[in-house]
């Protein structure tokens, strides 16, 4: 549940007898349930505020987080590169708290599913936690395996790794990748990019691309249209490639 | 059908018994039909191609046009923004080429349904023969209408406008969305963006949004990473909006 | 003076008998006084210093301010855009706190002169302590003076509007400019530009650019090369234009 | 001599007896010679002509060039950077086709020199025609040498590489500069970023900074301000940083 005034928002669960508390005033969440959508309500002080389904970029940006994670602006173009679809198998490591899984969740139900591995299981069990709080837990196998010991999925339609080295992992991604399957991955860092593309060139994989995607948001005064101070950061460049039939094969 | 070699690239569809040209020589398709995708083939002169599945990237870009088209850097991020997943109702207008027709349509299948509207027939046409070629028209209902007499649909849950003029019908897109439904619109000059913010502050739209995606591809060879001369174009400002209950009401 | 540690940096200046004082230790000021440049020393914790000649760079963004200060990436551009060269005679209005006054000064001397306007005299006196602090304030004029009421000088090379309404003084820029003379002016909103620009157009002005710069900060670590999240906010967009002899004249 | 209609320009110099051709028709030289900057003209087909005095920025973008050349958003901000002023002296290498150096010679003129080295001798022979076009050939001193056997100069204030392998020469580069002396360099890559990052941090010299400017040019029609199509491309990344004394000097 989002309740949202102006640019500031908090997505909150509404529960019976529960009080939402803002530093402008306090509104009881039984004043809220049961109310239409996109309805304007105001706390005790009367300030005004909006009750709004949040939306992927909503929840995304607001998920509990054990680690940095993959922001709409770039898991929004992962889908349109990796082409994601209803229906698709996609494998993806590590789980981190489960920003991209949750769009990778929500993009293949409810015929597909996602496979999402992760050495660490505490942080996995939180991303476990958020995709079971918007409901899409059960298109998600949690694997709290290390990839170096393999993939054990093959023929996936697309993979992305969102680990520090991805690679040390080309042998088992290839692997895990039916013919023409898409491969991406994100990183902070262009010594990491070459590094992967380095190690692209000489795998079997070809179609190489690396791209970055800057989001600028603009302050929504029609008098006064400007970009806004407060940018977006640098999150990572985003790396794609597909897999190629070993050429002698 | 794709076939890419290093960032050259074609979508061609499979005949038996004709042949893909290119500067550097010929290929049967016959040749191509039955192989596996990720194949590496040769070209008479022995020019090396790459037999691939095409993206939804690659697919929108290939698409025939008559009209600017929606990049997919904009594309997958109004996927987020609308909350758009399988089973969702979207409305837009116009339909142009088809290319967020049909990144909406892949993302609402099986379930959900993209009503998409354009008053010239012709353009819709093309974009219809753009759906159907990908195999996703079958979840669009195309309508040769204008919007200025209305949209047909109500309660839908999201809807976007890629008209020039998208403040001249923000009373038909508060009648077509339910409580709470997403608003998009992308416009390519400042001034638009100034009317249509204007004239969402005076119509029952909350959370307004501004922003602007910059997409910077870069050379990939290991050796010399660089941003690449080539730039992508300015394709335009993302507005968004949620549909509020008139205060009033 | 400047000490700067890292990115860390201070502009000071040195006394005898004072003391330099970081969240690491302090330094006296008697035991940097005679140094060379660029020698590394010590607070009495420890923590290096290095000992530094400010740049035009830092001492721009050093300055004290009572407005917002044009920013060096900008001012540098300005100076090529509007040929800013030793012996130039420069208007500018508002004074502000006189970064682009300084930069401006420090272009033209020795035989230049830049002349700077400002409605606010308490401004101005900041502006003018900041440039006798570096020994520029000789090369500017400073006026207390509203160019609304007209601009006193003529056939200057070139003039600089930092001012919110730069149209409603075309006419006084115009006749304060020689043949074919740099006009500029920088502004943070779309609106503005859009205004400033439909007023050269009926003006007498020509080649008229709009355009603006981004600067983009990395950080220095050698095994980890990745753009700051710290970004540099919006500026302004810049205006630039050229004054014509009318077409009747 | 520059004359420009709309964004098209051209910068010549005006002969007896020539004419200038435009695909819009033909203006004699004689026509021009003695008359005011900023003068609007016709050509024979009643095309309209603006008469204007190229700016820096013109200039340096028009240079007949044997390389790529630092283009004005990087120049000035290089200005900044390296504290350049009227008095400065200055060491460059390599000269290429010369625009950096005019911008150098520009700003230290008319008491400080620039001095340039360039082991190619006939690009350093054009840039020199260049710098004689513009009337500040005797602000430099055109030195054919290669700086790998060493920097003639010392105590300098600033010294800028453009060469591909600014690591190798950071030795002869410390020599030749003074106490804090300004050093700067630009890198098409972010490969050659890291190498010298990795090279200046072992060597005394402090306060590194990376930065990079990107440009965006607007279109300059007040009814639909947007940015233009055609981006400036990727120049390069700044690298800045100080010369320390030896810290056990």
């Amino acid at each position: 549940m989002l309740i949202g005034r102006d640019q500031k928002s908090s997505v909150i669960r509404l529960e019976p007898g529960a009080q939402f508390h803002t530093h402008r005033g306090t509104i009881a969440h039984d004043d809220l349930i049961g109310l239409q959508w996109g309805t304007q309500v105001s706390t005790h002080l009367g300030y005004p505020l909006i009750l709004l389904r949040p939306s992927t970029d909503d929840i995304v940006r607001n998920l509990e987080r054990s680690t940095q994670i993959i922001y709409p602006k770039d898991a929004g173009y992962i889908l349109m590169k990796l082409s994601i679809a209803p229906g698709c198998r996609v494998v993806e490591a590590g789980t981190g708290s489960g920003g991209l899984t949750l769009v990778l969740a929500n993009a293949v139900q409810p015929t597909g599913r996602v496979i999402s591995y992760d050495i660490q299981s505490d942080r996995q069990e939180l991303a476990r936690n958020n995709l079971e709080e918007v409901g899409l837990s059960s298109f998600v196998t949690f694997k709290n395996r290390d990839i170096a010991d393999g993939i054990e999925e093959c023929g996936v339609n697309a993979l992305f790794l969102d680990v520090p080295n991805p690679w040390d992992y080309l042998v088992q991604a290839h692997s895990a990748l039916g013919g023409g399957g898409f491969f991406g991955s994100i990183l902070p860092t262009a010594n990491q990019v070459i590094s992967l593309i380095a190690a692209l060139e000489t795998a079997d994989f070809g179609r190489i691309e690396v791209e970055e995607l800057m989001l600028r948001p603009y302050q929504t005064v029609s008098a006064r249209l400007r970009p806004r101070d407060r940018l977006t950061p640098h999150t990572g460049y985003l790396v794609f490639a597909r897999r190629l039939i070993p050429s002698g094969g």
